[in-house]
């Protein structure tokens, strides 16, 4: 059975990925899913604790966020679904870059967020297959996508 | 003399464009710009004037961001540098789709921002060719870029 | 064994998929086949069932196609082999939507059609490499170019 | 200033082409609209007046259907943006073919159709920036993309 | 005005390319042509010429085919249509060639050639738009192509 | 371990593909072979036995021409390596068909003749990463490129 | 489980490719490892070996270097991470422009090299979303790219 | 008349960028050249004039680096032919990554160097469809390419 690929771009301080991998798991729906390192703090560290200290905050984060780089492009560009989630905290300007990304390398994108972020995310939803608002809602999609019922 | 197309993509709140465009064009730079549209209000409304109103704000918003998206499509993809400057206030998540979506056409990106939002923008940074801070910058490395000296 | 990857597009309202199915299966041909969702209801009212009701008629089937372009994309994208068959009913746009899409994607597209529709599929059919008006012929067309034997 | 390339295709039964054009003109829009062979007939029987006739129908159809992709798939190609109408006669599959063909190369898509077909084009419509029900909803968008205005 | 880039093909011992200039011409058709370098002698001695003999006639060869490559490439990539023609003498294999090289970058391909090559250029000739068997039959598919009339 | 890919093209009245995947079979090379269908008969004839008999010609090699392209054009965009051999007898445009489409793709290419074609292949030898006379020196090739020795 | 493919590319005179397998292995990371020839004398002779000799050293080496080609292409195509090393030894052109041919395919770079070379390789590091000096530091990265964690 | 795109890249130190300009001009061949920024004192210091220094001589090196891919990006894009010359002078890494990142975008490439470098260029010179060794060379290349006589 063919094996569907699923990026998980986007918020990493709620448990919103486990919710999706273990409702689709009791779904037996065929993904496998990928997304960035959602350790923080690793993700932040990462340039820092591989290739050395930066004096200046500026090259630090850049090394950390080119190394992070490797894993993601290679996910997106793997992936036949991605799905971003916005969440209630932080810019997040990383989770609009990867669904620019993905549109531009004609992904089918699934958007997640709560209505408090829809004016500001019109531009995003637009180049987005769904506009979701929780996880039953994506794991729907994901098993309409795949088993063709609900 | 070749042209070059050089997209401002991002903050529509302060007169950032007005100033390269006008320093470029002291320096006699042969740049055509392209830019979304900056009429805020309009940017918003542009769905609801020409293919009449919506009752629910995420289609009225959602009419208004593709109508959006013919212009800004064609104008990345025409585009040999794409600079995107992100500003004080609001979410900016167009912004940052602009340069995910830049960056898979493989165009030259350069990113415009101030201190503030350094580490907020280490992926978006990181895709960029040049991290730039006020429009002196931005105008010194289309100078270099096109005619080789400073 | 390599397994060849077909896409099934177009009517919904007979069984051609299964005669196909089961004509290519007792040739033991290795063929995974992916077709749109063929529920014709359920396929137009998947947007309404996941993402809630419209009030209005458009922005309901807006939903609906746009999830469904999510598995019909990706099967699209993933073919070897586009098969697209034109019925006696209804409008089918999106059966010639789909055979534009394959075509520019460069995909080998067989086209399935009585003599009625001959002359209104012409473009269609220019773009085929094969026109075949029934099961038999299909069956032939992927039993040679699989097993290259009749 | 540049020069924006709109392709026009779809129905050749009523004068919506020239209405735009005329609309376009007036507004001194820098547009060049290039559109399929509009000359039914002509259309029709490209084929056997250029390479001689045939016996068979489908022949007959196949090589004018090949000689007129000539034409429309270096204007889609070529084209900013694809408008496609749909009329109210005849199957039309070739717009669909055509806005299939678009959609795949990334183009930026108009529709315009009147509500009677609404139901029967929403995958077509589910790909398009824009949906419209006459000329001056496509030459609003088309000034407002172009100018920033309206 | 457009003007159209076509690519002439193939037989460089008699004047065809000549002939369709000249009709093409009289037609005001806005035409550029490109050819390969149709000059016979220097084109088999380019390499010898420029970059010195070789003893080896195997790489005598190879160095002069390498550097007419760089028109032939660069021409059938800026083509809008490419015409091959087939003429009596000959393996003309660099000719099937930049037909299979053309139809890969989804070039619109015309051929010519007489009766006689029918059935050995029947798979060269699957992949073309239209097959011709002299001028007047490639002038008019030109003048439709560009004019929409004959 | 991985699977290559090589497409076997060109010549089909000598037995060199058996050749070749004896060798490379007693080699114990990881290599899936593709090809044509070899059986002349039955590829000239394929278009007549599974779509009907025409009474031109030309039609009667179109259609089995297109229905072989199915094949072809599947195995070449699927290719790691593509091998084209040119043998005596026949013109054989259709391999140089296949080398041309193979070369704009980006395979890896390896031509096969003796030294009496040497002179008319120079432009497709031109495109190749070996010119080769003989089943061992493909044979060669392929183990020196999987196993990196000889 | 996912595999991924690592080309490394450059550096023939040392161990650095066996001590990141061993490393990588010890780890249980599920990497397949691909590499150019890096028998010196083999890779050099390669071309004579099995096409035979040439007089012209010039095309000695050409002949060798495409041979080469053959197995560097498609590992380079098929790979999701290059790693190019740039030793002490020799010019390395060939390691600079893999970088140059991964880049222009978008894949994820990875460079190593000691600081001797760090001013010279300045815009081949640019490239990179890693620059490293040692294996430990280029298996980190992998570690944490597959893993996730350090 | 057409304008031929030219990328002059390699070597900064002598003049013979200069030498081909004058003599193309004097030849009246229509090419518009392009060129990395030859003066090395400000190439190496872009970074640092326009966006400020660096304590750390890897990130001086790596923004002026950046900035410089502005300008060799968007040349090579748009040329086409990239002639790559390989001077006696330095590692010129920079120069060898132009001439993968160019084949890897199928441009038409010419390489420049004297024998001393022949062995160490081989790979390079692989990817070649000329190899020169004085200014003489190239210019009767460019002048049979554009004007097809010399």
């Amino acid at each position: 059975m063919k094996q569907w690929n699923v990026y998980l771009s986007g918020e990493i301080h709620s448990d919103w990925r486990e919710q999706i991998k273990k409702q689709v798991s009791s779904q037996n729906l065929p993904i496998v899913f990928t997304s960035p390192v959602t350790d923080h703090e690793l993700s932040d560290d990462c340039g820092l604790k591989i290739l050395g200290s930066e004096n200046d905050k500026f090259w630090h984060d850049h090394k950390g966020a080119k190394i992070n780089t490797i894993r993601t492009k290679i996910a997106i560009k793997n992936a036949d679904i991605v799905i971003v989630r916005f969440g209630d905290k932080y810019k997040q300007w990383n989770a609009a870059f990867d669904a620019g990304f993905a549109t531009a390398l004609n992904k089918s994108l699934i958007i997640m967020h709560n209505d408090d972020h829809q004016h500001a995310l019109k531009e995003v939803d637009a180049a987005a297959l769904a506009v979701t608002k929780n996880v039953e809602e994506v794991v729907n999609i994901l098993k309409y996508t795949i088993d063709g019922k609900l």
